[in-house]
């Protein structure tokens, strides 16, 4: 499908990374009031005015967009995720007739800030990337465990806390933790000092399920998909995570990017899931592709740098399981999936250095820094440095962009401002 | 503290869970609406009909009771939790001249069915019990590997599933799941064949936190408690479980009591955590004592036996890590606390075999099947098998229950109503 025109002349930019046949959702404020918007070009159409206006009503109850959040859409199902998303590629369409009355709605995207753009529900996070489960576990457990043996026939996850995540954006603060050096006998409370991101793509279930699901069934279930950073503090993680996972060094906060891509919008680039090593099991077999080719990267700039260094480039192709197996995998024992909620695809690397997702890995724990542009060095994060991803689908003469998902690391609290 | 006299007589019996010294929340109907209730004696006071007719206003702006759940009350926060508790007792209490306006609100317990008394926001579960961990890490990975080297330092805890949590009554379908004998190559997907309870207490959280809090601001947070029961697929989790931890194993069902005991009516029971083995960092150090010393026991009784066998008998007090520890640790990243968060304490086991909490100890991970009453042996569930957990603070004349929390265990689905 080529690039499909609009009369938002920025719309049809070869750069932009939001032309008509994007539409992504999120919600905006440039006023102070909190609204749900959809980026076209360089501009945010503030789709709670139209639907006060009575140009739109994708729900025959009025106030779906009420709330500053698409989780009330999402609701409605894909019947009318589809309707709506047709009615405004109309609406926005080279030669709309309608384009008088939806251009007041349309806001400067420079001047607006971004708020999350759906109530998070549950999150869950999982671990479906081949070469990050094995560049991991071989720092943690050596070569020759590095795969845990249900690695592949189980795309494994864990329960994360809805509660940490956060908009790009927003500043993450280093946290504390309890923590133990190899070279000492007890654990000490102090800062984290292997603070690290993961590169992730994360889904959000717009569809409620009550039992288990297939494959097919979890693909309906999916409203789209946002860039997601998985931060982790790894002396914490590696104290703790044995025998019940990952928790607190999971807990500061994870970002996703201010825009959620519709899978409608994802359609065109589907790509199948990397070669099986082992065959799966029948309840995760797959009807056809269900990846997508989204060029993913990470960038890192120190405060007083002039520009960011790129880190890391690499596909959401590369991850092993894909979010609709994650999803069926999520229902067998008969837990409830609801609209809002989160999953994370788990950290995204390619098999070599220069497509790994996490510094982790890119320094190998810290025993191979990496060099910025700048000249600096980096093992883990600095206080004052700024992560950014970046994904981007590349069409037919068109970009599918999320918007970037960043975070500056601020320092963390001073003994003085904990409770304790 | 004696027992508190009530104008209802039932409440004033030695052998109710519901005297007057407390006053339980609940959400019941007993004609199709669903509503706010207070347990006492053998009756339920409807108090979001004592709001309507104006008796009580814990909250200046009325409607805190107009949905049947007691979110919206926690969220008044301590002191009006205080203020609406001295009201009811003086409703309530022998000699109140309020007598007749207050007794058309009352309900019948024995007609009235019990419904989720608030709304999960996310649920983390501990692991918390040291004779607990200390028999399940002998079990898994052998007496020398029992208690990971973090337990003494880290009141351990993994993030559960919200969507999963239920009341007590409702039937709990045997999970299907991935599995792998230890005598075979391949994993299956096959219904779990070792289903089994956890004995746990729950704390529910009713104020809402930003960043780190200690363990006296942790302790000013919790609401109330409930008994939990975590069924648990022991076959799913040893296969799942590692590196990240019990994911599916624990998604099937979380039964709780359906009156949460406010934290008021448990003063009275406070006693301290056992003895410390290693000291613990100072930001888990308690003020004073922060258990309560609440009898626990289970019972199990097959689809046609006549009777329960009470198999285990334990308390609340043999937790290592106080509840008010956990939300201290749970929050040292900084992931933000909420209303209506759910925290499990871990199983809880004594150290005698007829304490133990689970089945999975109680028989030896299946080598020492226990004998019921009825002359049948189990391992794990069988279907038709009713479990319930029943909790007891005995104090001078008068007795604090949670009303049982139970559960029967039904067929898994049949393979042909799977959806692969």
């Amino acid at each position: 499908m080529p690039l499909i025109n609009s009369w938002v002349g920025s719309a049809n930019s070869p750069e932009t990374g939001f032309p008509l046949n994007n539409l992504p959702y999120g919600v905006f404020s440039s006023d102070g009031a909190m609204r749900c918007g959809v980026a076209i070009g360089d501009r945010i159409l503030d789709v709670s005015g139209l639907e006060t206006a009575g140009i739109v009503q994708p729900d025959p109850q009025p106030g779906v967009f009420s709330t500053p959040s698409w989780n009330g859409f999402m609701q409605l199902g894909p019947a009318a995720w589809s309707r709506f998303r047709a009615e405004l590629t109309d609406l926005l369409g080279e030669g709309s007739m309608r384009r008088a009355e939806v251009e007041p709605h349309l806001f400067p995207m420079a001047e607006a800030v971004m708020h999350m753009p759906f109530s998070v529900t549950e999150y869950t996070d999982f671990y479906a990337g081949r070469h990050h489960a094995t560049n991991v576990g071989t720092m943690f457990r050596g070569p020759e465990n590095a795969l845990p043996p249900n690695w592949l026939h189980i795309p494994i996850g864990y329960n994360g806390r809805a509660s940490s995540v956060v908009v790009s954006g927003t500043e993450i603060r280093r946290p504390w933790g309890q923590v133990k050096s190899p070279d000492r006998e007890l654990p000490a409370f102090q800062t984290s000092r292997r603070f690290d991101i993961e590169l992730e793509m994360g889904a959000i279930v717009g569809q409620r399920s009550d039992g288990p699901v297939s494959v097919t069934q979890a693909d309906s279930m999916i409203f789209g998909y946002v860039l997601l950073n998985d931060w982790s503090a790894r002396d914490i993680q590696a104290w703790e995570y044995q025998p019940l996972g990952p928790f607190q060094a999971k807990a500061t906060a994870t970002s996703i990017s201010p825009w959620i891509v519709t899978k409608a919008a994802l359609e065109p680039f589907r790509c199948s899931t990397p070669d099986r090593e082992r065959d799966l099991l029948p309840y995760l077999h797959e009807p056809g592709p269900m990846l997508y080719d989204i060029a993913l990267n990470v960038s890192i700039q120190p405060d007083l740098a002039d520009r960011p260094t790129v880190i890391a480039r690499t596909n959401y192709r590369e991850i092993y399981y894909s979010f609709q197996q994650q999803l069926a995998h999520h229902t067998t024992a008969g837990a409830p999936m609801n609209v809002g909620d989160l999953l994370g695809s788990g950290t995204i690397s390619g098999p070599s250095k220069p497509e790994r997702g996490s510094l982790l890995e890119l320094g190998w724990g810290g025993k191979e820094p990496i060099k910025l542009d700048t000249g600096e060095t980096r093992s883990f994060i600095e206080d004052g440095d700024t992560l950014t991803l970046s994904g981007t689908a590349v069409g037919d003469g068109y970009r599918i962009g999320f918007g970037e998902c960043a975070g500056k690391v601020i320092a963390a609290l001073e003994p003085s401002q904990l409770p304790y």
